[in-house]
């Protein structure tokens, strides 16, 4: 039987990933800070930072497969924060034990921020299109270069935007949501900007499909399709029913932000044979209905 | 006055940088796993692996400038140890940790395996002939990386093909030098493919010109000179009077051995403003010297 190793199982994605996991037949242990609550998963608190407690637990497990979702994720801090070279060491070492330890199989949560943004949408996987800005997206376009190296059979899901229940409340959708079904007012930029929204439980399904193939190398977690973020905005506010509340254009357009940052996705479709099962509509419904049931 | 931390200070390079930098006015503070002996050198005893004591001494020495030569350097091995990952995430927190006490310049060691070999010499600096192929030049390539982005004042050496006196004798000049002295008989192989070799003395000179200089980014730490693997063992042989004893094309040559590996050194010598002082034959004289008095 396949066993998987779950880093980040509490988190964002990985809360979404567990239930699938176990329904493809995989032995489940997710490793958290604090233990989850899932049917049919083993919890194993343990904070990766901690080397010895990391290695141990990497042995303990004995995993066929590594699933690494966790990384220092703090809200608006994340792109900068020093806290992002904890984390190359960390994967690297993880990875290293992984293997030494007869792991077959790791995919691991990468960015676009790996991208270089100036280059035309779609992105592909390609090596040239690689030119982080950002420590965040240097962390992890150094992390993977050690990774592949490490593990003969490894593959590295670029993310790109995300949403849906249960996300950071400062972030767009979420915030949006929020405030519109509150009644307050919620303002947004222009926001004629394209960008690759993906549901999270679409993300987390895309990293199932990605550990349970053969593919390996950067595969894009992504829907392919680009849409303006005061579209997103507008979606949001039909949902919410409340159109009223929405005012576009009351925030300035970050001079620094690329027009597009749309992923190719021809590997994930044709190479993982995957596609995402929600369109954005529904997928904003439903945060919206998640949002709604919260502030009752 | 500038106060330079120098990590691997018992190394092969690190003994010829500390004198250098002491002239040049620096207040010289040296780490090692056991403290060395030098003039007006400050010694720690410290092994950077270990977390809390490396931030512990980074803090506690408050340097200005950081030389960082220490890695895992175990000959014939380092190319795929696993230790390589150690150092990724200890260099990339001993930077960290330096920049965040303040610390202006850092320089450290790199090397041409993070190059693609395949590639025409001479080697320029330039990202697009990146391509490392062992877990050795892949971590010192991902380090660059997250180096560059933690401190904004950086230069990254990259070492080429080295030797002189105190080299491990299982390297090429050592090991001829050592058996000829001897009257041992050595053999090489046909050694028709070119290095670019520069005395360990001229490369600790380097690295001290590039720390006291204010070049950033990538420099080949080399000759620029293409010599023939045959024709260093004839050096040697001569400078040892004992020709009669090598004996050239009975090792095999490896076939994955890249033809020419020769550094373009323009940056070095235009940027930095340094070149050689020693050439290939007084520094192979010197070295055979060494291991003459070393026999008796």
């Amino acid at each position: 039987m396949n066993r998987v190793l779950v880093t980040g199982g509490t988190g964002f994605i990985g809360r979404h990933v567990l239930g699938p996991l176990v329904q493809r037949g995989f032995e489940v242990h997710a490793v958290g800070r604090r233990a989850g609550d899932a049917p049919d998963v083993r919890w194993h608190e343990a904070d990766l930072l901690d080397g010895e407690r990391r290695a141990a637990l990497v042995t303990e497990v004995g995993a066929s497969h590594l699933l690494h979702l966790a990384w220092h994720a703090e809200h608006g801090k994340f792109w900068t924060a020093p806290e992002n070279v904890d984390w190359v060491g960390a994967t690297s070492q993880l990875v290293r034990e992984f293997a030494a330890g007869g792991g077959l199989r790791a995919v691991l949560a990468g960015s676009c921020a790996e991208y270089d943004w100036s280059a035309a949408s779609p992105l592909s996987e390609s090596a040239s299109a690689l030119r982080p800005a950002t420590l965040y997206g240097v962390s992890k376009d150094a992390t993977r270069r050690v990774v592949e190296r490490l593990v003969d059979e490894s593959a590295w899901g670029r993310i790109f935007f995300l949403y849906g229940p249960g996300e950071d409340e400062r972030r767009l959708v979420s915030g949006v949501a929020r405030r519109l079904v509150a009644g307050e007012p919620a303002a947004v930029s222009e926001g004629t900007q394209l960008r690759d929204f993906l549901h999270v439980s679409d993300v987390a399904s895309a990293f199932v499909a990605l550990l349970d193939s053969d593919v390996t190398g950067a595969v894009n977690i992504a829907s392919g399709q680009g849409v303006a973020v005061r579209d997103v905005a507008a979606t949001i506010a039909r949902a919410a029913g409340r159109e009223d509340l929405l005012n576009v254009g009351t925030l300035p357009m970050r001079p620094d932000d690329p027009r597009e940052l749309v992923a190719d996705v021809r590997r994930l479709e044709s190479e993982v044979g995957w596609s995402p099962s929600l369109a954005l509509d529904a997928g904003i419904s439903e945060t919206v209905a998640w949002w709604r049931r919260m502030s009752r």
